[in-house]
């Protein structure tokens, strides 16, 4: 077993509820297990370019476990090889991955554990092949869309405070024959959406992977009142889209800087709801709230798990690796194997079809 | 004491989480103490109108003190004194007020227990005043806008799920560096945000009582960045406007049949600030939510406590009356003194100095 | 308007949730409207009596409004007159309350904010009354039971906790015909019982103000079964005793230090409803999950409007008083006449009949 | 595909959160899918064999998704080949799996979909033995014991609820310089202990499979509050028992037709701890707390599909299987294969040694 003397840590991307359980776990491991000193890189690859560093100690970690967020900041748009900097006041976009790698040399870092998505582990793994920086992942998208574990954590924890919303909506709904839309993360994976509308007894969800047939929707909501329930509550995927039809985007024209940004999807198909069925519609829109909160139960421990393990791996020598949940166990793969392959939910897999035989329609348009 | 026989009782408006508490109060308290039957109007005025009625016995509310809405049903627009109706494809708008009258009497009610807020009370007086309808109102309003009572069922509950939504919003604010918005309820009474806004430790809180300057919000979130927080939190109630505006109306100009429709206040002012600050704004859009899920401790029983005094007020012979919280106590005043009164958030007022004190900014604009 | 230079706070006695946002709306409201200092004392009187003290800045109050506990720690034993001090090994009772003074005068206090419970108010009063401290009492009991203040923080909250117990125990109870137990706090005043016992729906209510009837008791059970319902819900206050008996205590023989400590009334009554119903019975002992937890939105925002009053009070030089809630106001009374006042349960009053009026029995001894 | 005709469903052993889940999903899918008729057969193998029963429409199972415990009820104690039954006042055991057979016959099922764990499971598998039953089995037991599959539902819920109530003893633990103890489920296994202590962030796990060594606990307190930190929480599963002792029984020696029941494990631990080390002990003791309650989008999601695929197994003519959840799939296993094995932590597995990396302590003998 080689013999530890600095690990370093960053979370890269958006954020999720069980990052800072990872990092707790890192620093407990590498601090109590190997006697190796943690250093924390700020804003993800963001503080590796420019070396913004705090080191971790036991007083760092205390009490962050059951806190959503990362303590050490994040950043989605932090790339080294092609960084945004700003000089006289213009931005240029610049490769600083030589600034990355000389950083880690220079921070005597034995190894980096890299928490992030697919985007942040691609980048860990190009600068392994650049530098030969040595890393380790541990997998985090709040959408659960990783193919080379079962679980992410923080996917848990947003499913839960979707299908609490979902659950409140039912009471109201059921009061005034009403139709709910309730719109959810994920662009192009719909798994919060499936997993918290088969939770929460939905009777439509919208995701990306089956674009929606409107005529199906309407029909599915006259069908139920025709049998005495007058409301009727839908899930919508944000990247969720008509047959033949785009995502919905919140349009800035008179901010031409901005990213477009997905946005809207539910209210879209709300309005069309009430212009065919002349049914009143509510909308809820979540957004971060996805984001926040406490991890559960689950998610702190999935996430504690990979820190340790992250940190295992690392002393017996094991780069280029992610840490993964198989089944009940918790193991590692190559990193070539678990970036660029998405996990999205299969159109007739055994999920939508548990989920359609209790009676949930996904508006598929119908075969020909 | 005056004999009872049969006690009617229906729930009018918006729902909220506590109606059926006090339902199942009435029902309770009528069978159990005074043996006496209770009758349920369904759909709020309309049932009155068209005798649609259920009678209701312990079997009806068992389990039903935790469950959000409400199993009477409610209407948001039946009024008989200018009901819709349908004839021969065309909609008319008929004073169907002696229907109600005549209903009352035929269904042999001693008295009708009317749970709603302004708009039903008023109209339970003018059934009142007009063919002498024994009425005692119990106070429903989950904007908690009643003067005449010191809180209303409902609002607390509203208060708690907005709370939760804004203490998740704080660990992913805190994350990334980005401006949240958060709406709320509340079209002319800033309750729900104030409270919650308050409760969750807001930066900024806008509502109707205090048009809001744009110039100063936008100061200080560039301030808090100054300091070294380079998010903020921003709670917005639904009828927020600015100062010299409108409230923000979901337009929908191929609907000219619906009714304009609050909504977007948070968006609208997220966009303004996007553009003056260059900063990442996030929207989260809570609607029904808020009237949803099940009451809190306090919200059961302050409901049941209203039902149970319903009853012993029409039991009393008292009625034209609205049973309402004091203080500590239960109490009653005539309906003539409960409706029209709104309260609304004192710009002046201690909470407001409270949350002020606390470093919360109204943004009110600066006095000349 | 007096100038403020330096505030002191403390905590006393046992926690509850809503401390924390006392003590950071003392020194938000102490440093931001009046630029005055604030220190704090650590472990109630006992860090006034050795001044063991912290300067308390903006940083020590991040984050603190929705944690329980008290950053400060807290002391239920610290009793300036009468302190356990030790030398040489052995124990002695010191009267230490010059000490206090002299510190007070040490640390250029302009006066001292006092967050407890009768207890602690009593020796606040006590040391205004020996050396002129000047006090401000902020009302801390979880139990609810000051007479003076329409509301405590920390009750709601537990209330709350209490109450998702019940619920949690409707639906096993429901599986399984079983008589279901929950002891809850309250030694003298049965608030918390009422209040969730109410809320959560429950068959039977044991508090101390109504000492209980065990035949009572066995009837309600029996007869509950006899019309179908083969489970029940007793909810049990710690301090609940049979009629003629004693509260049940935890004896240690073994351990003649230990002060006697409550406990065990639940098993008590659940082990005697067993052999006499031979029905199965279990038993839940809450404990201090009742103190724990983040604080309810209003259990914040009450805490927080009593720490800014209470030090709007100081700079208006009103000393000696506590302040408090009444109906929706924050106002103040003399210490004199908070201290000294419990509120107790009125065995006869609105709330207890509101309670039987929905089939809860209390179970005292039948009237002769 | 065999052509449906009816399906029978039953739940046996005690209750937890999910029950409900599978009953609706083994409803819809029979109704729906397979236009099937389902028969509930009531409180477990005691409605089989006296032949209780129910049909169970689509009205049935509305909005029962998200509640505890089950509509069907259950039996811990029916097993048809020795039934207790009472005649004349005295109670005997009976064989009534005759009774049992012949029903299953009269009630012309084409299977049976038993719910329930070990126990349970091995009394269908006898059956089918006996008699040739058409058994599928759905796994239940909250204390996820059973090897034969990753997950049973209702156990992360139990996890979820042990783990609030663990977070909320922190904060008042903190305070006061206290050790928490608190009890939980888990006879022979001590995976809710183990997921929630680490969930929780607990300072010591006792666990069946570990038994504790008293000194070491002492010495985990000791050293704790020598390096500053004054409490301590102390997560011991019911089953939990010191090194060559035995679990602790509630002993009634006036209830000798009682069966012995665990129960006091903590609070005898905490006593020892008290005498040891002089600090206060609180004991918490959840008890059927963690059987309640609405349980988690994943508990209702995991229930939603083993009860479907129970059904399309039946469709397809697969039975004496017991269906199960292999990493994401769901899939069955012979009965022979899933019963009788039982799931314990492993005292060296990876969850053990990662909580062991931070900082968890259990008090395992010292080797020699």
């Amino acid at each position: 077993m080689s013999k530890l003397k600095r690990v370093g840590v960053l979370t890269g991307g958006g954020d999720c509820p069980g990052l800072n359980a990872v990092i707790r776990a890192v620093v407990k491991t590498s601090l109590g297990d190997y006697a190796a000193e943690v250093v924390g890189i700020l804003d993800g690859f963001e503080g590796l370019v420019f070396k913004k560093v705090m080191p971790l100690s036991w007083e760092n970690v205390r009490g962050i476990l059951t806190k959503g967020g990362t303590i050490l900041g994040s950043s989605t748009r932090a790339n080294p090889f092609a960084m945004t900097v700003e000089r006289n006041g213009k931005k240029f976009t610049e490769d600083k991955s030589a600034d990355a790698c000389r950083n880690f040399e220079e921070l005597g870092l034995d190894a980096l554990v890299v928490i992030g998505g697919d985007g942040t582990l691609t980048i860990a793994k190009e600068l392994r092949d650049k530098c030969g920086l040595k890393v380790v992942g541990v997998p985090k998208t709040i959408d659960n869309d990783l193919s080379a574990t079962d679980r992410t954590f923080g996917f848990e924890t947003a499913v839960i405070t979707a299908t609490e919303a979902i659950d409140k909506l039912h009471s109201t709904a059921e009061s005034h024959h009403r139709v709910m839309f309730v719109e959810l993360m994920g662009r192009e994976a719909g798994w919060i959406a499936l997993y918290s509308g088969l939770a929460g007894g939905a009777d439509v969800i919208l995701i990306p992977e089956i674009p929606y047939h409107t005529p199906r929707l309407v029909e599915k909501i006259e069908r139920r009142e025709k049998y005495g329930m007058k409301f009727s509550i839908v899930v919508v995927a944000e990247g969720a889209r008509p047959v033949g039809g785009k995502m919905s985007v919140i349009e800035k024209p008179d901010q031409p800087w901005a990213l477009p940004r997905l946005g809207g999807a539910a209210q879209r198909v709300a309005d069309e709801v009430e212009k065919l069925t002349k049914k009143e519609t509510r909308v809820t829109v979540l957004g971060h709230l996805q984001r926040g909160g406490s991890p559960t139960a689950f998610d702190r421990n999935l996430a504690t798990r990979l820190g340790v393990e992250a940190v295992n791996l690392i002393a017996r020598g094991e780069f280029g690796r992610m840490v993964c949940l198989s089944g009940r166990e918790i193991k590692s793969v190559p990193l070539e194997d678990a970036v660029g392959r998405q996990k999205l939910v299969d159109p007739h897999g055994e999920m939508v079809r548990a989920a359609a035989a209790t009676g949930i329609e996904f508006c598929a348009a119908p075969e020909k």
